[in-house]
């Protein structure tokens, strides 16, 4: 494996070997471990000493499944801090066939063009986007890949990463072509646009599978997890639903983010949740399915293709997180409206999650109505035409709060909260404040412990525990629902790297894993002068209590201060 | 002397003894000791856990010569660390007169309504303010004076801070009632919003002087004092020209700000310089007169009364700040359309500083033509008129450019520079870098020293010195320019200590009480999430160099990290 490094500038690649001190990192361990060797932390983000850096997880590369995923990151325009946004496709795949284990794109280009960079065993070669400037996602990618060919893997961004908004991410290709998986999160859109790039297209096919020191034991470890995963009710839960099945349990807990996160229950969340979403799509048929896989190989198949009245597609995946902060936190109670603005978002290239929280902040401050959904498509072709409203929208809830004069702003380093209430879900809410990603249920997610998670006590010891597994799981380069396969085969994952790598680690591996990339995150944050300041819920939400449970956020700070002595 | 405290919740005062801790402290100093003892640093600028603060210096009350100044303070909205910002007019003799040593307002109000919060020697009384909300700040004034009576102080805000704008201000009254000495920095008008007043009218009749313990030692103190300011030079060249003699100066120097600090000097600078505003009054006549005192006694009389070509006041003061930032910055070389835009800026109770930096920005960003003084003013009309853009401006430099998408900000800590380019002048940068209150000349210039300014050796000792004094001198009321007489007469700030409070303090003092000022600041900073990678000048002017010094901002930043140990 090497590492590859493209200098925007020159329009150069070079091809580096390992260092030592990477050699045993992957996906975002080795993403942080790159940005404090080589990042100044008080960069710019979007200056030329920032870097976008794209690394596979440890066990990519053999269409493990739900193990294929790619880490994107780099200094986040949204927080100020380090970020980690992890995304399924061919990205992470197609990459390590080409024998990278680190994509570094470095510098700043002299002029304004807009270019595609591709990858292949060729080397790299750059082309100007041309027309491809300002198109949507979904038409880019449509072109991309009859330009270069159906197998191409493809990281992508649209109009919003174009101008540069803080919450634009990067799409990348699924097996089906399709350009619906985001690395959402912190405005890494604006950072490959600051690159000078409009997508960056990978042709692994003159490259193979990163080798495998022992095939025949990574087979049987592979079987082992397999087994474990598909053994796992969950699994079929996600299969069956996809993570819309979330939406009912989070209300009944009362932690559904409704209208601006003013309450923890939906009245219409019946007509949101994974059944009756499976129920739609069993009705209308069509080119719906009820769920699929975003990456070959995968099992779980958590997601979903909507598709409208007629049986088009409308949307692929309607994601919980979607459904909760463009759904019920805009006091929309309709799929349908939701697929539009899903589709919208994606096809602009922006994080739902921010976008939906910042049309909340909108609405309190009286754009719209809660519930119109009308209204809220209007408002998001405000970021397309590209008005000031609309700059200010696409650059995330904190913006809006700010420039709007809204105070109840639910962001924490300046990143909003997904669809998990911090009152209701305490755990979940300590990880939003303490995370150096800024809040981010990916981060650590707690709402499958069994506890009560009103109850302050014991919270940020979930949280610490979620928060270091899910270091790990990005670091392997897992989904978050690999995790229900690992949980109940233990070993599967160190078996995995012994057989993969010829090493010999023990189950362990994956908390030490995941230590290691939460130590060099806060390393890199502390460097950009976050501080415990900086690891809080708003204020208001220690105030303001959340019905129906009348919870506030009440983890006392001691707690938060001390998550990361373990 | 008490501490007044009203609770603008249950409208109620509380007139409370002096806390032994705060005794020998006052203004600046005192302010800082409030906030640290008080105020949550984590708290919402403008939520009910934030107080505004008023404190005269320990000076205040005896009409001594430029030493009657008002400190305001509190978390500032803009930079979300402590701000103090202080003005000369009548608030400070008038609150001492009435014995109040401090005033806390706190608490949030219930409903919306807009409240004139009277004080005099019979306590508070809360008025609706009624049709004078939203009131430009003259009109509010003229209006209040008429109604409480000509000899009142008053300290109020205009529709800016009634939008609860960043850059919103609060104006006080000067000696011939005219509400133009502002407050302006760091968004204190929309901390007064938000504690639901558009104005604090002090009527201190039934009071007197704060009392000296050594009558005749103090008036002989004074009398050393006022000769030796009489007799420093820079007095007079104030007194002909008023602050506007800088211009000329800082453009020798290659540091007045032109096009968004895209230069150093302007070609049109002798439009603006201080020679030519003179002789422009002189022609023009009327109401002008050259320069006048903001408070009784000063004999300094820096500011000035800006006439039409009828003769009529176009604006009172036009300070130097004003003609770089909203002058040389937008490439305008005008002082009449200059002094129309401070009209606008004063009339809304905005911070020119702040002001004139946001419409660099927004120039850069294509807003307007740099030089386009009427397109300036169009823009200036979008704050009145509540547009977003307005709501944008209004919030300041840094809000512009993060909207806007341009990095090209010249702010530390979100809060504009001063008419003094960084690189050029390095020590004022490095004020501008360290500065517990963000960029800002006041707290620390360093132009009058006779250095290479360039140079990066030697400024963070220059830039200290300045600070612990400027911070002393906050805390006695004392303007910046009395220091001309203090550095004559080194022993007149304690001799005259010594009379007022019976004391036994030294020449020492006046750096003791800068050092406990700053101490205080930097920990409810620190408090309040702020560290070492705070304490910087943006990037890009650490890069781009300034011409034609071809200057880039290099003090290193150990210097910056040591500034504060001494």
């Amino acid at each position: 494996m090497e590492i590859w490094r493209i200098d925007v500038e020159k329009q150069t690649l070079s091809r580096e070997l390992v260092p030592d001190s990477w050699m045993r990192l992957g996906g975002r361990a080795l993403l942080a471990q790159i940005m404090v060797d080589e990042v100044p932390p008080t960069c710019l983000p979007l200056g030329p000493d920032n870097k976008l850096i794209f690394a596979p997880g440890l066990l990519v590369g053999h269409m493990l499944s739900s193990c294929d995923r790619i880490s994107i990151g780099g200094k986040s325009p949204l927080t100020g801090g380090i970020k980690e946004s992890n995304a399924g496709g061919r990205t992470g795949f197609q990459l390590t066939n080409l024998g990278i284990k680190a994509l570094i794109i470095e510098g700043k280009p002299q002029g304004d063009g807009s270019w595609l960079i591709h990858l292949s065993s060729a080397g790299v070669r750059f082309e100007k986007a041309g027309d491809l400037s300002g198109l949507g996602v979904y038409e880019t990618a449509s072109r991309l890949l009859n330009l270069f060919g159906k197998q191409v893997a493809i990281s992508l961004i649209g109009p919003g990463g174009e101008m540069e908004l803080r919450s634009a991410g990067i799409q990348n290709i699924d097996k089906d072509g399709v350009p619906s998986r985001i690395a959402a999160r912190g405005g890494l859109g604006a950072v490959l646009h600051s690159k000078g790039a409009k997508a960056i297209i990978i042709d692994a096919s003159g490259g193979s599978k990163p080798p495998l020191v022992d095939e025949k034991a990574f087979r049987a470890a592979q079987k082992v997890y397999n087994k474990a995963l598909l053994g796992h009710p969950q699994t079929h839960t996600y299969a069956d639903y996809g993570t819309a099945a979330m939406a009912s349990m989070c209300n009944a807990y009362g932690g559904l983010p409704t209208r601006n996160f003013s309450t923890g229950q939906f009245e219409k969340v019946d007509q949101l949740s994974g059944e009756h979403m499976r129920q739609l799509l069993l009705e209308r048929g069509g080119e719906s399915e009820t769920t699929h896989a975003c990456m070959n190989g995968c099992v779980i198949r958590c997601s979903n293709v909507f598709g409208g009245k007629d049986g088009k597609a409308i949307v692929s995946p309607l994601e919980y997180e979607t459904i909760g902060l463009m759904g019920s936190n805009l006091g929309i109670g309709n799929l349908d409206d939701i697929a539009k603005l899903n589709w919208e978002a994606n096809d602009l290239g922006l994080d739902t999650i921010e976008l939906g929280a910042a049309l909340g902040v909108a609405a309190e401050a009286g754009l719209m109505e809660f519930g119109d959904g009308k209204r809220a498509l209007e408002l998001v072709d405000e970021i397309r035409a590209g008005t000031l409203l609309g700059n200010i929208l696409g650059n995330g809830a904190e913006a809006t709060g700010r420039e709007l004069g809204i105070e109840r702003v639910p962001t924490v380093k300046g990143q909003a909260m997904s669809a998990y209430d911090p009152r209701a879900i305490k755990g979940t809410g300590v990880t939003y404040a303490t995370s150096p990603q800024g809040a981010d249920h990916t981060a650590g997610l707690t709402i499958r412990a069994d506890v009560d998670h009103t109850d302050p006590k014991g919270q940020a010891e979930l949280s610490r525990d979620a928060q270091i597994k899910m270091a790990g799981y990005d670091t392997l380069g897992a989904c978050l629902f690999s995790g229900f396969g690992y949980a109940v085969s233990t070993s599967s994952i160190s078996d995995l790297l012994n057989a993969r790598y010829g090493w010999d680690v023990d189950e362990e591996i994956l908390r030490e894993l995941g230590r290691v990339a939460l130590k060099l995150e806060r390393e890199f944050n502390r460097g950009a002068g976050f501080t415990a300041a900086d690891d809080r819920i708003p204020k208001w939400m220690t105030e303001e209590s959340l019905s129906p449970s009348n919870a506030i956020f009440d983890v006392p700070e001691e707690d938060l201060d001390s998550l990361f002595n373990w």
